[in-house]
């Protein structure tokens, strides 16, 4: 796609995190009010806090733009920009101490995922990236390594309990064939993706607002991003999603996952 | 036990992270060889490197002193006093950029575990605590949280792949009882649940330097550590560790781990 995207959004979407980070770090390892939503997913007084911070600085700045979030209704799905906001993902890692949750921002325009942000305001780490827009971490431009085959594969997903059923024989063949398979780092994988550190993530049960904003991130370091059918993510894709290092190991994952 | 440990020892083991954390933070994220062990568990470099500089050091510092280490043989197991290293736990975190491992130094008296230090190098946490000194986390006293039912009990693992055959039984029972289930944290775990932050933690296939260091700051917090039958833990025990806020929910997991 031959599109750039306006300097102003990306300051702002900057901005955004700048202020996600804040709201974050004063509440974390606090006393804080959890409540469980009906999927017993943990919600707190800082995941609302945040999105409605966040909604706020858009609809002043942008009216005109759409709004989904995790925790409120979603605002013109079919303006002409998008932005998907997870204000905080990982919030059972939030709510237990341990650093590796972050706030994710995308943005899209005309339905297609043009600019992220994976924001972890306790470890002060920010990745960055977009169409052309490299992907950075912390400002410094930063890729996938390559990985030539599964079998030498480091493979992350936040937890085993997101497969169930058919997915969860597919992730069984996936991890087995992979050199390691490590659990617990949310969105800080798909960071440690884009840097190079690991080589491959297979999870499920997401959400649009837990990988719209990591599209963009993970094909500017070089990666790959796809449903477990392949395809391009979208504000309609169903909840599995696998991202790789190269395309190499991405259409292997992809076989293996479908048991070809 | 009413004994006391001299201060030079614990500033001794303080200084052992120091270093530590000076030769880990070199080796983070840059390029390392990584070769492993028949269990195909990893080691790097900067694990060979980290345990020789504390055995070194300490041999020197303390010649009649015991050593026992995860990657070299032991020396004067029968001393007076044992220090048990492991100058990496978490070397799968470690070599996928994830900061969360750490550098267990553990103190044994005539076979008890009277001091021990889980060293953060990265995020720059470290939790401490021994016999007549309190857990500390970076210098400042911490402790255990209150947690009256296991229902409401937030549990960790390093791994799913831990538990195998009976043990895999035992966990699922104990984690279907808890809130929520969280892995891949490594040692990092045991300094949540010395701050108060988690409620439980169980894992298996531990050797003793992956949980000797533990057990002093768990005890020193307020916490309860023990085996899956609820005794001590020493230089013998089998490797199922269960680490717990208080007795109540410690006796309540240990029914559940044995089915009772």
């Amino acid at each position: 796609m031959t599109q750039t995207i306006d300097k102003d959004l990306i300051i702002f979407a900057n901005r955004l995190a700048n202020e996600s980070r804040k709201i974050l770090r004063n509440h974390f390892r606090k006393k804080i009010k959890i409540r469980y939503k009906s999927d017993q997913s943990p919600v707190t007084e800082a995941d609302t806090k945040v999105e409605k911070k966040l909604r706020m600085l858009i609809q002043r700045k942008y009216p005109k733009h759409g709004i989904i979030g995790e925790e409120f209704e979603n605002i013109q799905i079919n303006a002409e920009y998008l932005w998907c906001l997870d204000p905080l993902d990982g919030t059972a890692a939030f709510i237990t101490g341990k650093p590796l949750f972050g706030t994710l921002i995308g943005l899209l325009r005309e339905k297609i995922p043009i600019f992220g942000i994976i924001e972890h305001p306790i470890l002060g780490e920010r990745w960055s990236g977009g169409i052309n827009n490299p992907a950075k971490l912390n400002g410094k431009n930063t890729k996938v390594r390559k990985c030539k085959n599964i079998s030498n594969a480091m493979l992350y997903a936040t937890s085993p309990e997101m497969f169930e059923g058919k997915n969860k024989k597919s992730f069984q063949r996936l991890s087995t064939m992979a050199k390691k398979t490590q659990y617990g780092a949310d969105c800080y994988a798909y960071g440690l993706l884009a840097s190079g550190h690991i080589d491959l993530i297979a999870e499920a049960k997401m959400k649009p607002c837990d990988f719209l904003a990591l599209v963009p991130v993970v094909r500017a370091s070089g990666g790959i991003i796809s449903d477990w059918d392949g395809k391009p993510l979208n504000i309609n894709s169903g909840g599995c999603v696998l991202a790789s290092g190269n395309s190499k190991i991405h259409n292997q994952a992809l076989k293996i996952i479908n048991g070809k």
